[in-house]
């Protein structure tokens, strides 16, 4: 399994702190038999936290995480970075409200807070992307959040070093544990990489959806090349299935599928079709 | 100006080495009036290192910094890595050897090697990019590295904390004050990002490449954009002049040049070419 660690914080890019939370994952996850391919240290900007995402999901990188960044000040972006290179909308959740609720109950009851009330500062961290689950914090008030996109995993922990490593070591190791645990026994995974032979990314991803609502278990994703020809873009198949028989015969019912909706969609008779599918 | 600074090495990945040069580069970069704008830690695999240069390049970094896989052991792939991201071939450098042998000359009469001997593996840390220019290392033996594409700067350090310092303070921390004052005084530069109406970025380099040869003091970058529609590549024009009207006026004569270029590249009549141009 692959893993890449997105540290988000101006902080780390002045100097002023040093990133340590890192360095622990890095250890956490090597120890379980994960190979950390990139970390990258980013500022807090939407644009560029999202850019940074996607490059992971370009590069096929299983779990994605992050730190940092879901606090309730106007400069805690990651969420809404998310939100923007997945497509998931933000919005209310109503489990993770409750986290943050129980949190500053316990805050005020400690006399850390003057008031247990949800302010909007305090509701925001509760406000997480479409089809995302909340994870919870037993030292702070921000939930760490987890959200499953096709293959890619991608978990957000607050960038409080006792914070994230209390998150990760109660609730984000077992999980994936029990996910490599998974895909060791059951799930198999078949994956292959076709070239679509054609460059607009638009008319590929009418297709792709299309595939993808027809054949569960099989995950597509086009991956433009940035460094090259942009005339024949790639695009990758991930099928999981109980067998590996099973996974391949979904993957080539979805390549299959994608080219004969490609043509279809295609009423011009545009060239660089492969003509065998 | 811009900077970004790349780690490379795999004990950074697997959380053996707790990354404190590139926190300490931060700082110094900090108090220097630099923005660091991202902070990679990448394993020792050329592809994986020349993709990050070239996605800095993308960014307009103006600064890059490398840190670690200059030694001379066969998983120092820092200069095939910027050779292959810039196209600058790797050869002997005469000036390094020079610095490459004083250094095990000193190592051997202070006791610390067997013999003073440039074997294979010593020569190959003289054997730099094209173009690039060997900067001195008053700790260990490898020299850094220090090559000017366009107006990108890209700055090779050894992974050695006291080595990477040494020759930050000593040698490259002068050179990038001394090139931000020239910036603020004498050398003016303007900048202009277009459509090239264009998804071939073959078509695009024989254009870019005339007119750079055409005008000189212009630097031009093709910038494909990963994540969208792959129809349209935008180019970045960069001229540095004397004065803001010298290189406005270069920054314009590049930009028709190169129209008026692709057009008669184009014989064929392609659409979507920019009529005004």
């Amino acid at each position: 399994m692959l893993a890449e660690i997105i540290a988000i914080g101006r902080e780390l890019l002045t100097g002023k702190t040093l990133d340590t939370n890192s360095h622990w994952l890095a250890q956490q996850l090597t120890g379980m038999g994960i190979r950390v391919k990139r970390i990258v240290l980013v500022d807090d900007v939407v644009d560029e936290i999202a850019q940074e995402v996607l490059t992971s999901v370009k590069y096929g990188v299983k779990l994605i995480i992050t730190t940092g960044g879901l606090g309730p000040t106007f400069d805690d972006k990651t969420l809404e970075a998310i939100s923007k290179a997945t497509g998931r909308r933000l919005q209310l959740n109503l489990q993770a409200l409750k986290m943050v609720e129980e949190s500053y109950r316990r805050f005020h009851q400690l006399g850390y807070v003057d008031s247990p009330e949800i302010t909007p500062e305090r509701k925001k961290m509760a406000i997480i992307p479409d089809g995302a689950i909340p994870i919870p914090n037993p030292v702070g008030a921000a939930p760490g959040v987890m959200l499953k996109i096709g293959p890619h995993i991608i978990v957000s922990l607050p960038g409080v070093p006792k914070e994230m490593k209390a998150i990760f070591e109660n609730h984000v190791k077992p999980r994936i544990e029990e996910l490599i645990k998974q895909e060791g026994k059951g799930r198999k995974v078949r994956e292959k990489t076709v070239s679509s032979g054609l460059s607009d990314e638009s008319v590929i991803a009418s297709a792709v959806k299309k595939v993808m609502e027809k054949v569960p278990g099989v995950y597509i994703k086009s991956l433009p090349d940035t460094f090259g020809k942009e005339v024949d873009i790639p695009v990758r198949f991930t099928a999981e299935a109980e067998t590996e028989e099973e996974a391949e015969r979904l993957l080539n019912k979805a390549v299959n599928l994608f080219f004969s909706t490609l043509k279809g969609d295609l009423t011009n008779g545009r060239e660089g079709i492969n003509k065998d599918n």
